[in-house]
């Protein structure tokens, strides 16, 4: 059915029929031709998962058997990026479809929203539920949001129809003494985080150690209740972001210990939605994506996850960084496999807003590419760039293969200063995804284009203003 | 069927009849409580192959379809180490089921086995063959054997039926001049490397590009020819060993060059032997086991492999040393799943020799442990210990979770000294399978359970005569 709508779409560009010129002036519907009804989404985004911490990307220790399987029956993405290498602006890029440097998502001063942050995702910005709207999907936000606290930055006033989660993280609100040991041995009462449904407070703090749980009941619930119209689920899991939490049937019983207990129990809740998803009858008609907002927090040590074979983790431009471990399902539509080409989080805007027949805003420099060719049709990713920001700076880039770094600097480490590399550091990422080996030598003209890329990038970018830095 | 001969073996023993008792004097055959037959065993080896070099094990640009869904339909062994950290003693490991510093086959002057040995592996040790052969087996070694090349150390003179490989590592009788950059674009004459049927020398040299699809289509000639009674195949392919070769069809197709090219046609193989055993309906009678002899040969940079998440690779006792991406698969008798608890390639002697009803010598130290309870019966694995030799010498000891380090080592760069530990280094792998956070001050009780441990281990142990040293 995928590949009808894709070639069905291409038909329409053919005959010069544009998406927006058949709209609504603000979201544009497309007269669909069938009347075949559009596909659910189910966006699964872990917090600070790294590359290497589930089954099937190679952790030893944790076993995610649903994972595993949701993998072999789907495509498992090994070339998937983040949108940023931390929290607020990978999540504005994945609910904009937009580079954060754009939406101003991103910043030099506060790398991500606090409780006392006031501002977050502007109004402007064109959410991917407010994209699916027009369509008739009914849509929730379950889990972690953190573009922004006040009620104007809400997911009930971004498209959202629901909203149960918390605002921000779940290190945030921290009310106990003490440092970095607090993680070790975390208790509830040590951080005062709210726990929202809609606008409202219900509980605060935030019992951490069921959130897991609560969150995949909240999204199976709103799947049974929607499953007679089109629904997007993003189910934002605040795990397993430090402090880790896990309900008793998982505390202690991973091999990997508590960020295994707390992976594991993500694990489970994946089981349950794509059995729910049996049990109703919707597999066939829901594509569901597993994927996290950045790397692993290699700070925290064994309390942090692990980027497997990529280099560095949470923060950093290196793979490890912004690489995550990706799944996409849909049982009868996606053709099993490994793709080994280009994707991002921002690239599932486009690519259900096809789906859906919904319209890609096109008054706005878009950074999402509709990825159906490589999801339905076995070609390779239409993706072939990819750019690394930090803050509001461009690190690195890549293009096909080769990731050329312009400055490095590593993780969280304090009076750490970016180090500025020209000729730039260039790795072949198919070949070498530790990057260990530079081969700029060997390579110029791969810089020069790398570099005329930077040049280009550059010269039709319009920063947005910084939203992270006003703080009370 | 395995569960049936596990439960009836341990019924003898309860019985008081030790296996030893009811046999022939050499090699005592089980008197048979049913005349099912006995299953056939496959072992699978790779050489060089990195615990991070399989899609299933997390590499991103290495495709290897057939073994992730080997790993899916069997069970994937996440805490699998070789019996060393370099070709020969790891392979005297494998088939004797004894540390190769009982019979002599290491040595801290002469790391393996080179084409000017003087000797072999001795003519008192019982290979794996040698075991099988009184229960009627059918035996063939397909591939590198790398155990001395001498007539009398030759796999037909230790129990195999059946020879076809070359008799040492592929970069060995090097003719060409030149260094490490002769491996970045290997030609077939830089290396006068022998391929031999039985005891003769069919080709010299050996042309690599095809060795992997020959040794692919001995092995499933012999599979097809030995049907009709049980059959040993050990298939120990000289790849992704550098100097690194593919055949036409796969040279140049894999995202990760030409070591993803030779580890994509060992999965096609791989693929190749599984659906012969489908064809020829041994399947449901046949063990297949996918491992390799040690980690990544980190030095050849991407002519070499990837260890993942673990620490360094070939020739050192860090877990990129040892630890092997391992697969079993049995279908409907091992039952699908991950198992994170410790084996190694020791362990096949004695689990094989169990399924045959084949005797386990009783006239030396062994360090097998039948891996049934673990493999058939949903039980821990019954190893709990490891001992991580270089060369000569104790390094490293597992025990359970906690690795502890005496003494490390990098691999192979030059004038680099042991360096000693006392306390050892501590690691848990179950938390921290990359052995970077040293737990020794956190958990003395360990260290002195490991340093008893040792103390046992060092005291019972009688070192067999360095086979390694003597050269021409």
């Amino acid at each position: 059915m995928a590949t009808a709508l894709y070639q069905r779409r291409d038909f329409l560009k053919v005959l010069g029929m544009g998406l927006v010129s058949l709209g609504l002036p603000q979201f544009p519907r497309i007269v669909r031709g069938a009347q075949k009804r559009q596909p659910n989404f189910i966006i699964i985004f872990a917090d600070d998962l790294g590359y290497g911490d589930l089954g099937v990307f190679g952790n030893p220790s944790i076993k995610t058997p649903n994972l595993d399987r949701m993998a072999m029956e789907g495509q498992k993405w090994t070339n998937f990026y983040a949108a940023a290498s931390v929290c607020t602006p990978s999540r504005a890029g994945i609910m904009t479809g937009r580079l954060p440097i754009r939406s101003g998502m991103c910043s030099d001063e506060s790398r991500v929203l606090f409780p006392n942050s006031l501002e977050g995702l502007p109004a402007r910005e064109v959410t991917l539920a407010e994209a699916l709207k027009p369509q008739g999907y009914a849509s929730a936000c379950i889990g972690k949001w953190h573009l922004g606290y006040q009620k104007q930055y809400l997911p009930t006033s971004n498209g959202f129809d629901y909203y149960y989660g918390i605002p921000y993280s779940n290190d945030m609100d921290r009310v106990a003494k003490g440092g970095r040991e607090l993680f070790w041995d975390p208790k509830v009462a040590y951080w005062n985080v709210p726990l929202m449904r809609n606008e409202e407070i219900i509980e605060r703090p935030a019992n951490q150690h069921t959130l897991v749980k609560r969150y995949t009941r909240e999204s199976i619930k709103f799947i049974r209740e929607h499953k007679q119209e089109p629904f997007f689920v993003y189910l934002a899991h605040n795990m397993p972001h430090v402090p880790l939490f896990a309900s008793d049937k998982f505390d202690d019983t991973s091999a990997r210990g508590l960020f295994g207990d707390v992976v594991e129990e993500i694990d489970w809740g994946v089981g349950q939605i794509l059995q729910t998803l049996k049990e109703e009858g919707l597999e066939e008609n829901t594509l569901v994506v597993f994927t996290s907002d950045n790397g692993p927090w290699l700070t925290y040590e064994v309390q942090g996850g692990s980027a497997g074979l990529l280099k560095d983790g949470k923060g950093t431009t290196w793979e490890g960084g912004m690489r995550e471990p990706t799944i996409f399902r849909w049982p009868g539509t996606i053709e099993p496999g490994v793709v080994t080409g280009i994707g991002s989080t921002m690239d599932l805007y486009s690519t259900f807003c096809h789906l859906a027949d919904a319209n890609v805003p096109d008054d706005r420099v878009m950074d999402s590419i509709d990825l159906a060719p490589a999801l339905f049709g076995g070609k390779p990713s239409p993706r072939d760039v990819m750019f690394y920001y930090r803050g509001r700076r461009l690190y690195a880039v890549r293009k096909g293969a080769y990731k050329a770094h312009f400055i490095t600097k590593s993780a969280y480490k304090p009076n750490l200063e970016d180090e500025f590399h020209d000729p730039p550091l260039l790795f072949n990422l198919d070949h070498d995804p530790g990057e260990h080996f530079n081969v700029a030598e060997q390579h110029p003209e791969v810089v020069a284009e790398i570099e005329q890329i930077v040049k280009e990038h550059k010269a039709n970018l319009v920063p947005g203003r910084d939203r992270l830095a006003r703080r009370e």
